[in-house]
């Protein structure tokens, strides 16, 4: 397969599904809308895990596990709920195939194998869970009860692509149970905030923070906190959401507890999730035409030593060399490979190694083994430069600092430049059209301009940002009065 | 609810389903023999997780993710293991729910949705890995592929019980593809050698090496590797699996390779997998009538600290202590909790450790600040005793160890007193019924003596020991010749 990629001026969307598939990162699989997460790819989600696992920990969380399957009448018990994810959910009926009579060495579904109860594959577990927690919460004591699950769920969407939209992803869904609204509503915004400082310290994408409008929250939500990004070709992708919930499951499941005074009362919730969608994300914010770029945080390899050499001798030089710079390295946590394969030419590797993002490259030939040097190339500046070998540790450990900072200042710098103040519904055309991007604008509060506007131009109310000013204003589409303005964009 | 466990003497089976429930570990949830993962228990097979996972990868393996569904057609492309699942497996035939016009409210199968071809939910996943295989793998330099993945799977049991036995449960399964059959069968060795160095060194339960019958063979496996623990009631537990699977699933999907040589030729295979059975192993080996007992290494909180007291300056001088130590040992990596719950006595605090397994309770007391002691408690011998505070972190850090390997010891000789050499089917039945455990025989090597034997007494042939002995003799049935003893149980 060739490893030239489309560039994204030609073809954005061509760029992104090859670069997904010829990095290694994922492919399409034998079932509809479902991916198989390859080596590289997943490697990257299990860091991305990682911190999260701990960041949730840190903040009093503990994992479980819930059943995969979800009973057609707990899955209707929240109404909203149902509603909202009744129309693209995978169903168990049976539980058995058979011999098929009519094609010999065939098997098909056994007629008499046939669930009392259909189970639908869970597309996000509240119905499940929330009929556990009534067995868990009698008293204030049992609260706030903070869980999270790492699992996989099913929406069986009609149009998907790689990590972006499948039918079937991966990601963690929070579940907490609290005594007050507002103890709710705190952890509902704690959770936004672990999610935007995990894509902005440790991903190197800006965030805007905000809260959706009442047509795009979460099916069965009171509020819904978000975290929105931008990717490189304008267009708005929502990298994160934390719902307060409200009373809704709590009643929909008799969830009541006993408060400190003795009273009864319905439990508060929240839930909250990411997903390998974040893959798409960090593809789209920080890759170019040659491949894939990676902050130093996510990559699986940070460093790659190539060898570049003649004959046997050199080659054992620099395999001696690069053990002990690896072995350094290792000591300061940095994950280097050496990449000694014999079936490439150096060339091939140095391309192989840009088109799957490896922050760092560093060369050795037989000059360097001469003057005690290496050469390093950097994957986002596509610079190279040569160092003396006794700073290579030092200088490795700074750049790989300065590299994961340039990322996220690079992306910050476009993100900003492409928040754009409009004031007029042809303005607002004209910026979605020629430019992209985040189009700040007045909004009159009302569904039915929201409505409105997306169906003129595809773009959505991304959010309104928790930190917008009070600004009086117009709407930008009926000219009625507004308070703040709100960001649209188009959006994946 | 009462934390007084039924006692294993008085109802074994009962004694573990109680413990399950009481220690926190699991629960029934409302989807039919499906399991919900309660955070204790899941903090333990986390532990297990984290261990197995740097296992794999220090042998060389990568993890990634495949489908959760298998379209039938692939499903019965490797016939035996076709066979093999599908009398137990969920089977997704629709993709949406409408509003059931005759109940209104209520959802109902869609069914104009119906799935063109049949998706089967993973009972195990070599069919859909095999079907991506086919594209991953072209030549010899393409191999060997190793690689892991976590997931869940699904088996429509009939009898379930929490973590033996479950509809849904959760595991690892490795899928390596290799270039000759001396290598495969070397990789699924090396994984059952794996599995037994984790479960004896990490989870202190000695295991026996062998391998399957042909019979008791995976579907689709030309040879079955495995680690057979014994648990207290004299049953044998298959803890993990191995197979060779030779050509059967390159053939299946035709995944070919073409040699250094030129030559083209199907890959050979291997998968091997341990699942939460594990749990049910972990405390059928070590708990006792008190409840859990945890080896130190699997222990969510391998420390507790109980203060007592009567003023809350007695509560004050001890939470500083408590500080101290806990700072002291979290720097010998060694987790403490400390139990500052207002709501519960220090007895009722006792007693929910010990049915937690906590393998070491602190308890400190006013005396303990006068004298500068605290008490010790270990949990597996449940013996006391008092140091004095300048000698505490070095007393722990020996106990982890010295508990670790007592356990170890401990279930070593039990399994090791509980394998009976007998020579005739009357001791066989003697024996299975009055001692149980593993009863090493002769048998004539046939399936229809071992049918014979499981029909009489519900024993199956375990494994024949890698390590057996070659020994002529007879076999315990028919009495026709034998070259070696195998072992014998009845089983989990």
């Amino acid at each position: 397969m060739s490893k030239n990629l489309t560039s994204r001026a030609e073809d954005y969307s061509k760029w992104y599904n090859e670069l997904v598939v010829k990095a290694d990162l994922a492919e399409n699989s034998a079932v509809r809308g479902c991916m198989v997460i390859k080596p590289y790819g997943y490697a990257i989600w299990e860091k991305m895990q990682a911190e999260l696992d701990r960041m949730f920990k840190e903040t009093g969380h503990e994992n479980a596990y819930f059943p995969l399957f979800v009973p057609k009448s707990l899955f209707e018990a929240e109404e909203k709920n149902a509603e909202g994810f009744a129309k693209e959910c995978a169903i168990v009926t049976h539980y058995r195939l058979q011999n098929d009579p009519e094609n010999p060495g065939k098997l098909r579904v056994d007629p008499e194998a046939k669930l009392e109860e259909e189970l639908i594959v869970r597309p996000t577990s509240e119905a499940i869970i929330w009929n556990t927690y009534k067995g868990w919460i009698q008293s204030y004591r049992d609260l706030p009860l903070l869980i999270n699950q790492w699992a996989n769920v099913v929406r069986w969407e009609m149009r998907t692509r790689l990590f972006l939209r499948t039918a079937e992803f991966l990601w963690q869904e929070g579940h907490t149970a609290h005594e007050t609204k507002a103890e709710a509503i705190k952890e509902a915004e704690l959770m936004n905030n672990v999610y935007a400082t995990f894509a902005e310290n440790f991903m190197a994408i800006p965030v805007v923070k905000g809260v959706k409008t009442e047509s795009e929250r979460f099916a069965g939500a009171v509020e819904t906190y978000c975290i929105e990004a931008l990717m490189q070709d304008g267009k708005a992708l929502q990298a994160g959401t934390s719902h307060f919930l409200g009373q809704n499951f709590a009643k929909a499941f008799d969830v009541k507890f006993t408060s400190k005074e003795g009273k009864q009362d319905y439990v508060w919730a929240t839930s909250w999730g990411v997903s390998t969608r974040l893959m798409g994300a960090l593809i789209m914010t920080h890759s170019d035409d040659k491949g894939l770029v990676l902050p130093p945080n996510l990559a699986p390899n940070q460093v790659v030593i190539v060898p570049i050499y003649k004959t046997d001798e050199q080659l054992e030089e620099i395999t001696k060399l690069a053990n002990l710079m690896m072995s350094d390295l290792n000591a300061k946590h940095i994950s280097v490979k050496f990449d000694s394969r014999t079936t490439l030419r150096p060339g091939a590797k140095f391309a192989q190694h840009e088109l799957q993002g490896v922050p760092l490259r560093i060369a050795i030939g037989p000059k360097d083994l001469e003057h005690g040097t290496v050469e390093l190339a950097r994957r986002d500046t596509l610079t190279k430069e040569v160092i003396a070998l006794d700073t290579l540790t030092s200088t490795v450990e700074g750049l790989m600092i300065e590299i994961q900072n340039s990322l996220y200042k690079k992306a910050l710098e476009f993100r900003d430049s492409h928040i754009t103040l409009v004031d007029s519904f042809d303005d607002f055309k004209t910026v979605l059209e020629t430019k992209g991007g985040f189009i700040s604008a007045h909004w009159d509060g009302t569904a039915e301009t929201e409505a409105k506007i997306k169906e003129l131009t595809k773009a959505t109310i991304r959010c309104i940002p928790i930190d917008e000013i009070a600004e009086n204003g117009t709407c930008v589409y009926t000219g009625k009065p507004s308070k703040g303005r709100v960001l649209f964009a188009k959006a994946y």
